[in-house]
């Protein structure tokens, strides 16, 4: 079983002031056919189109209501009607006053919308389901109510054990297929019927990938509620606004330095780390880059705005 | 007296619709130390850091409510707050709605603005003066309540005759330079006192420059209300959206054609025609400059977004 592509695009990694390269927040998760967004800053449907990745945005989840997190919405859902998306809804995701957020939508986009748009509240531990993965909230501390969020998907069958069939006497071929999708299967075994169960072939369940982004937020890997839910990512993208040398500064204004979103990494058994809304005050990310690594072995970037990652299956 | 510098700054030149490389409409005037917005779509902070024009702005000038021309002042007030703006106001003008839009301004920039905004209501004719130059507005034709604006300087004095100082016994030296500011002089000549007037050394005022910006309309020279207070312009930029080809479309959803605005510029004596609001269905603005070459026989641009003109005096 292929299963399902998962790409995160990056097309926004700026702090709270954009830079002329980096634009304000915004992370594209692309399974399958799915796209959902996470945070939506200013710009962001420009950076759709020069990042290819289509219009089909089916949520948005903002982890705060900071200016720099939200403003891309408004131009996002006036291009989406000018391109005749009529139907299909949107959902809009986020902690308290997306409702308001949605009126302020409406009064400033009267003219044009044409689809159904869907605000939703989400607290600590709320779960929204999508087919075949979900998006669950955590709390974060930024100093306005604000949430992390955990797209993970479901568990995967386990891998299918050829030769074990084969000897079980399965004939290569469609019930192979079947047995794969969970069905029993009748064969005729040395002149008896026997039946043939999906366990008899199939491995245990794998689990799905898992990507967490933290948006703005001091670090969380300490906070019982929210580091089990954080855990054993594939990618963990973290606030790392500030290098080390400026931790004063990322402890008063309630964000993370770089070194602060590498010790989560290592804390949490992230896979990858991916170093972003970083502060405009800073002109190359290597800094960042080592510092991070002084407390995490495993992979980090500090993505340009428009890459994107292609997340692999572990096993 | 070697004048102001005047130039005009294409943050955005795109249609309804942004391109990956044209944004969203946004013009910036910049004279001498005054810079003034007409309209602000979206990312035109990011277009201001990329063309280095700096961030500060004293007004801006919307000329219709639709959003691709005024979603850029939430992330632009945001920013300038960001950057530390407390007490230098800024100045929102447009037609009907203007206070509305500072309403849902403030309600979306709640946590940061820290510096007066001051919204004012426009109609057709109303005057706002700035040292050294005023900006018009004119009705235009879009559908909704919408406004061109004519930004003109005030008229120049006349040039200095240096020769017809120096014949009348003026010396070359400090009372030149009070004699073109406007000052009388006395002098002895022959052994007598006599008063030199400005005007005896000074020829006739000259006209100030002048930029018309049309916003999105329906071709206006034929408007008797509005043709007056754009012709002569040193430039004319002028709503472009279509090529002749799609002529119908144009006067369906009420903008004009590239040879609509030719047709414009030759009417009104424009001096040079800058084609703006370019659909993104067009990859090429070629057919844009034939069009309009058709019907007017001055210079014609069809900027690219960050392009900048400075504008000279005629004499």
């Amino acid at each position: 079983m292929a299963g399902e592509t998962l790409h995160v695009h990056f097309l926004g990694t700026a702090g709270a002031l954009p830079a002329p390269q980096r634009n304000p927040s915004c992370i594209m998760i692309r399974r399958g056919s799915d796209s959902i967004l996470f945070d939506c800053g200013e710009g962001a449907q420009q950076q759709m189109m020069r990042a290819r990745t289509g219009f089909g945005v089916d949520a948005i989840f903002v982890t705060h209501w900071h200016a720099d997190h939200f403003l891309g919405i408004f131009g996002l859902v006036e291009s989406l009607s000018f391109m005749g998306r009529t139907d299909e809804p949107l959902h809009i995701y986020g902690p308290d006053w997306v409702h308001e957020f949605i009126n302020v939508l409406r009064t400033v986009a009267r003219h044009n919308v044409r689809f159904p748009i869907h605000g939703h509240t989400l607290g600590h531990g709320d779960v929204v389901p999508f087919p075949g993965f979900t998006v669950r909230a955590f709390a974060t501390r930024h100093g306005i109510t604000s949430l992390g969020y955990v797209l993970e998907e479901d568990e995967r069958p386990g891998k299918f054990d050829r030769e074990q069939a084969i000897a079980l006497g399965v004939p290569p071929g469609p019930l192979f297929g079947r047995l794969q999708r969970g069905e029993t299967v009748r064969i005729v075994r040395d002149g008896t019927e026997v039946e043939i169960l999906p366990t008899d072939v199939m491995g245990e369940l794998r689990p799905g990938r898992k990507v967490v982004y933290t948006g703005d937020t001091r670090p969380m890997q300490r906070e019982s509620g929210a580091a089990g839910l954080m855990a054993d990512a594939d990618l963990l993208i973290h606030d790392a606004t500030f290098d080390d040398e400026d931790a004063a500064r990322a402890a008063e204004v309630l964000h993370s330095t770089a070194g602060e979103a590498g010790e989560a990494a290592e804390t949490l058994n992230a896979r990858m780390l991916a170093l972003v809304h970083l502060s405009s005050r800073y002109t190359s990310t290597a800094n960042h880059i080592r510092d991070a690594k002084k407390r995490y072995k495993g992979e980090i970037i500090a993505p340009a705005d428009l890459s994107v990652l292609e997340i692999p299956y572990r096993s």
